[in-house]
C-alpha cells in the first residue's frame, strides 16, 4: 500500500478514495443503490468505481462484479446499500478484501431499538476484528467535491464545489437541504459528512479532519449528542484558533431531546456538554437551522467583523429604529460617527434632517438620487473608525428611476477588506432577486428578510471573539 | 350637510370621502402631487377630484382650480402636498372654505428641530380655530381600499382590497413595505393610515375607529411614541376582544429611541408605556419588523387556535428536533397524540420506525409516496383532540416522482376550521415558489422559512388568550 494511504486517521479513504466499490448497486432508476451511481457520475468522479450486485453486467459503463469477493483488493471504500440485516456480512467481506473504509446507508439500527441495536453491536464487532473504518449507519452520505464523490443516494446532481464544509448528525445536508442550497445560495461545499448513528467516525475525528483540511475555511454542525466530548472539545479548541466552527445543537428542549432519540438513538442526557464548555472551546452556537445556512454564506464571502459596531443605511425612519432596536438585542452596537462623516452625509442630504448612524438615505436619495445617495454613505460609514461592518437595507422598486448600478457596493467593500458589507432591502421580491445574484457573484452577501445580515453579523462578531480569545 | 357626514369622530372624512382636494397637485410625472393624482386614478376612486395648482388647466379628466378660494364649498378631504413653510396658510385656506380634514404630505415639522415645530406648533392653532381633522404632518398618507382612495404619493398601482387594516408611525405602509406586500403576499388590505407626527389624529383615536370598522378584521401597529397613553389603553382593551392588536413598538432600546427622534421626534421616554398595560389591553406585541406582514397573513387566512399544542409533520428527523427545541422557546407544546393518531401513523410507516408527533414522515413517504403520507398524517394530527394546530413541513424537490397534488391540505383543514394549518417546506425554493400560491389561494399560509410558522403560531396563540382573558 503506497504511503498517502497512511494518513493520520484514516479518513483520505473518505475523502480522496481512490477507488470505490458500491455494494448493492443497482441499474434500475429510483433505487437508493442507483442513484449512488448517478450522484457519482453527475460529480464527475475520476477514480475507479466498482458496482456490485449479484446480477452483473454493466451499470453507466462500470463493469459490475457479481460478488464482494470479485472485487480486486485494496479498495480505498465501500458504500454499502443494503438493508440493516444483510449489512454486517457485506462489511465483514469488504474488509476481508482489504476495503479500507465504509459507508452504510441502511437505517434500522441503534436508533429504532433492541432488534437494531444487536445489528449494530455486529458491526462494532466486525471494526474491533478488522480496523475498517466505517461512516454510520443510518447516514444519507457523504461528499467530497474536491475529488467530485459523494456517496449520498439522494437525487443530487453536481454539488457546487466551495469552502464550506458540514458535518451533521442529520442526513438533510447530502438530501433536501442540499438541494435548497443549491436552489436559492451561491455558495458552494468541500467536505459534507451526515454521520448517521457514528458507530466509528464521530464529530470529533471529523472536525479534526476538517481542521487540517485545505479545502476548508469554515466549519458548520449540526449535532444532536456527542459521542466523545472531551475529546470534541480538545479538537475544537485547536481548530477554533483557525477556522470557525458554527454548531447547532438539536434536542436541546426535553421535548426536542424525546424527538432526537427517535432521529438518531442520541441520548442527550448522557452526551451532554453544557453550553459554558462549547463556549470556551470557541465554539460558535446558534439556535436557528436557517442560519446553519445564512451564516455559511456569510463565511463563504467576507471575513468576520473585528468588533461589534454597525453603521447601516435605510430608506426608513421606522427600519432604522426597529433595526436599531435588534442590534441592541443581539449585542451590536449602533455607533455614533466621526464628525467628517456625519458632516458629508449632511453635505448631501436636505438641511432640515439631522444626519447621523444610522443613515435614513430617502432625503438623500430624493436630492441625488438612490445610487449617489447610497454610494456616498456607503463609503463614509466604511472610512469611518468607529464602524466595524456596514448592512445596506436597499430601496428596491420596479418603477423607480430605472435601477441603478450596484457595482459600487463591491467595488468599496473591496477596499476595505476587514470591515464586511452585507445588503439587504425593502420594496419588491423580484427586484430584489434580479439584484442579489451580481453583488453575490462579487462577495456581497444579500438577505431577504431585514433581520437577517443583523443576526448573521452577531454570529460573526461572536466568532471573531472566540478567535481572539487568549 | 348630510347625516352621515356626522360620524363619532370624523374619520370618515378621511376613509370614505365623497369629495377630496389635492393641494399642490402637479401634472409633471416623478412629482408627489402628481403622483397622488396617478394613485387616486390607479384605485378607481369614484369620488370627486379637485387639483389645484395656480396653473389652472386640467390634469387627467379632472379640472384644475387655480386657488384653494374657487374650490367648492364642502369637500370632505384634501391633501395637502406642499412645502412646510406654506403647508399651514394652505390649511386654513381649506378650512375657510368647509373642508373637513387634511393630510399634510410635508416633512419638516416638529422632528426636524425648532424652525419645524414653529411650524408644527402654527398648524395646532388652524386646528383649534377651525376644528379641522389633520393627518400628518410628515405622513405619506392613508389608504382606504373599500372606497378605491389613497393619499399616497409614492407609486403604488392599484393596491389590493382585504381585511387586514396598519396603523403605522412611520410611511412604510404607503411605499415600499407596501410594494414589498403586494410583490410576494396573497393578502389585501382595508385601511392604512400613516400617522406621521400625530399632531392631530393619534394612534388612540385611529385604533377606536379600526375598532369599529366592518371593513377591518385585524389591526397590525407600528409606533413609536403613544400620544394619549390612557386612552389609547382604553380603546385597546375593547378593540382586542374582538379583533387581533399586533404592536411592533419601535425605539425600545436606547440607541433605538435616539433613532426614533430623529425619525418621528417621538420622545420615547415621555410616552412610554410599560409591557404589563399593553397586555393588559388585550395588545400582542412582536419584535420583529418582517412579523408585521407574516403576521398580517396568518390572520387574513386563518383563526388564532384555541390551545398552543402544535402537531407538525416534516421530511427529516433534525428538522424535527429543531423545531420542537423552537416550538419549547416560544411556549409552544409538542404534545403526545392519543393512541389511534398513532396506531395509523404507525401503519402508514415502516415497522422500525416509532411513530409518533412531531411526524417523520420520510418513511412512510417511501412506501406510499409523499402525497399519501402527508395527506394521512395531517388527517390524524387534524382529527387528534390533543392538537390545536398543524405545521406542514413540505419535501419539495422538483425530480421526486413528480409533484403530487396539495389540495388535501386545504381540504382538510376547510373541515377543522379551528385549527390552523400553516405550510412551510425544505427543498427547493422555486418549487416552493410554485406551490404556495394555489395554497394561499385557499386559505392556508405558505412560509419560506421552516422557523415562520411556528414564530407565526405563537402571536397567533397569544393572541387567543388575550381574546379569552377575564
Amino acid at each position: 500500500m503506497s504511503k498517502e494511504r497512511h494518513d493520520m486517521n484514516g479518513l483520505d479513504a473518505f475523502f480522496a478514495p481512490r477507488s470505490v466499490a458500491v455494494i448493492g448497486a443497482s441499474a434500475t432508476p429510483g433505487k437508493a443503490g442507483n442513484q449512488v451511481l448517478v450522484n457519482i457520475k453527475a460529480n464527475g468522479y475520476a477514480g475507479q468505481v466498482h458496482p456490485v450486485n449479484p446480477r452483473g453486467g454493466e451499470i453507466y459503463g462500470w463493469p459490475v462484479a457479481k460478488t464482494i469477493a470479485d472485487l480486486p483488493d485494496g479498495i480505498d471504500l465501500a458504500v454499502i446499500v443494503l438493508p440493516a440485516d444483510t449489512t454486517a456480512q457485506a462489511l465483514r467481506d469488504c474488509a476481508g478484501k482489504g476495503v479500507r473504509a465504509a459507508v452504510l446507508a441502511a437505517g434500522g439500527f441503534a436508533e429504532v431499538g433492541d432488534e437494531g441495536l444487536a445489528l449494530q453491536t455486529e458491526i462494532e464487532s466486525v471494526i474491533r476484528d478488522t480496523g475498517i473504518r466505517i461512516l454510520g449507519p443510518n447516514t444519507s452520505g457523504h461528499t467530497s467535491t474536491p475529488v467530485g464523490f459523494t456517496s449520498g443516494f439522494f437525487p443530487l446532481g453536481k454539488l457546487p464545489r466551495g469552502r464550506i464544509s458540514y458535518i451533521a448528525q442529520t442526513g438533510n445536508f447530502a438530501t433536501h437541504t442540499m438541494r435548497y442550497i443549491m436552489s436559492t445560495e451561491p455558495f458552494g461545499v468541500a467536505r459534507v459528512i451526515g454521520l448517521g448513528n457514528k458507530i466509528d467516525l464521530d464529530e470529533g475525528e471529523a472536525l479534526d479532519y476538517l481542521g487540517a483540511d485545505d479545502e476548508t475555511d469554515a466549519i458548520m454542525m449540526y449535532l444532536e449528542s456527542f459521542k466523545n466530548p472531551a475529546r470534541f472539545l480538545e479538537v475544537a479548541r485547536r481548530v477554533t484558533r483557525t477556522k470557525p466552527v458554527i454548531l447547532l445543537k438539536g434536542g436541546v428542549s426535553e421535548e426536542g431531546g424525546q424527538a432526537a432519540v427517535a432521529h438518531t438513538a442520541a441520548l442527550a442526557a448522557d452526551g451532554r456538554i453544557v453550553n459554558g464548555a462549547l463556549r470556551q472551546a470557541g465554539i460558535v452556537q446558534i439556535d436557528r437551522y436557517t442560519q446553519l445556512i445564512q451564516v455559511a454564506k456569510a463565511l463563504s464571502m467576507v471575513a468576520p467583523p473585528l468588533g461589534n459596531r454597525v453603521g447601516f443605511i435605510g430608506p426608513s425612519g421606522a427600519i432604522l429604529v426597529t433595526m436599531t432596536d435588534l442590534c441592541r438585542r443581539l449585542g451590536l452596537a449602533v455607533p455614533a460617527v466621526e464628525e467628517p462623516t456625519r458632516a458629508r452625509l449632511q453635505e448631501i442630504s436636505p438641511s432640515y434632517l439631522r444626519m447621523r448612524n444610522p443613515v435614513d438615505i430617502w432625503g438623500s436619495a430624493l436630492m441625488h438620487g438612490f445610487g449617489y445617495a447610497y454610494e456616498q454613505a456607503l463609503e463614509v460609514l466604511l472610512k469611518d473608525p468607529n464602524v466595524d461592518s456596514v448592512v445596506v437595507i436597499l430601496m428596491l422598486v420596479a418603477d423607480a428611476a430605472g435601477r441603478p448600478s450596484l457595482d459600487f457596493i463591491a467595488d468599496l467593500a473591496a477596499r476595505y477588506p476587514h470591515k464586511p458589507v452585507m445588503v439587504s432591502f425593502s420594496g419588491e421580491v423580484d427586484q430584489f432577486q434580479a439584484t442579489r445574484g451580481p453583488l453575490e457573484a462579487r462577495g456581497i452577501p444579500c438577505f431577504a428578510l431585514m433581520e437577517e445580515p443583523f443576526e448573521v453579523l452577531e454570529v460573526l462578531w461572536r466568532y471573531r471573539q472566540m478567535k481572539e480569545r487568549p
